[in-house]
């Protein structure tokens, strides 16, 4: 069960200077950065707030470490912009086969690894009206589902 | 200061066979429908969770009702995705005054009319590294203030 929109992606050529015009225009300052060699991103959180299943929203900034990564063809394309959207669930598989079972192509057969030690999983964006969408199980989440 | 993710706007070409698909896919029910004539636009709310200023974020599905509206002529051009990004605030003339302030373009001169009696301001896309960004104060947080 989806219980929060998790964060909302956005692609960019310079992290740095991103995630300063975010602080600078709107006060929203960097909660954590990582990055993702797999993915070949670098990338920024920014909390926006929190939400009423106990996480919060960010917005996430990614910059690409390398022109034939996803983010980085991507940006070739369509330029600057919000990439995907995310949202939050406690059970990450469990969503995952629900959503296939209902004839939405799962990107990822088994969830991988995302931001923040979260567990993540995308859903094909021509089964989504167009929107690259991802399903996140945040480190918290599994831990409190694991302590039950 | 903007203390919420109010929506993320989806530009569709069905509203009611998008809003189908985010109920049976994920269990996001229509909140709220509405027609903007201004806009040229039809729309649904799908709250998806509430958040910790006291207000909630939705997404926001838009249809054009003519081709020549902003929302018809970006889907011609994009095809169906994300719009637009809109953050919550309790003073949108305030924010609009001092984001303008920093050299950020805003596109609305006085706040109008938006969603479910809100006011709201639409910031240029290419100051805000390619995300068409709108600022929204509900029709609430316009309550609470006036009443103190």
């Amino acid at each position: 069960m989806l219980t929060r929109i998790d964060h909302i992606g956005i692609a960019c050529r310079d992290l740095d200077a991103t995630a300063e015009f975010y602080r600078a225009t709107y006060g929203f300052e960097v909660f954590h950065t990582e990055v993702n060699e797999e993915q070949g991103v670098r990338e920024a959180m920014l909390m926006v707030n929190e939400t009423s299943d106990g996480g919060a929203t960010f917005l996430q900034l990614l910059e690409p470490t390398r022109e034939d990564s996803p983010v980085g063809k991507w940006l070739a394309k369509n330029g600057e912009g919000v990439h995907h959207i995310a949202f939050g669930t406690p059970d990450v598989e469990g969503d995952s086969a629900e959503i296939r079972s209902k004839g939405v192509r799962v990107l990822d057969a088994e969830p991988r690894h995302g931001t923040m030690d979260s567990r993540i999983a995308f859903l094909h964006p021509k089964d989504c009206h167009g929107v690259l969408t991802e399903l996140v199980e945040s480190a918290g989440a599994a831990r409190a589902a694991a302590e039950g």
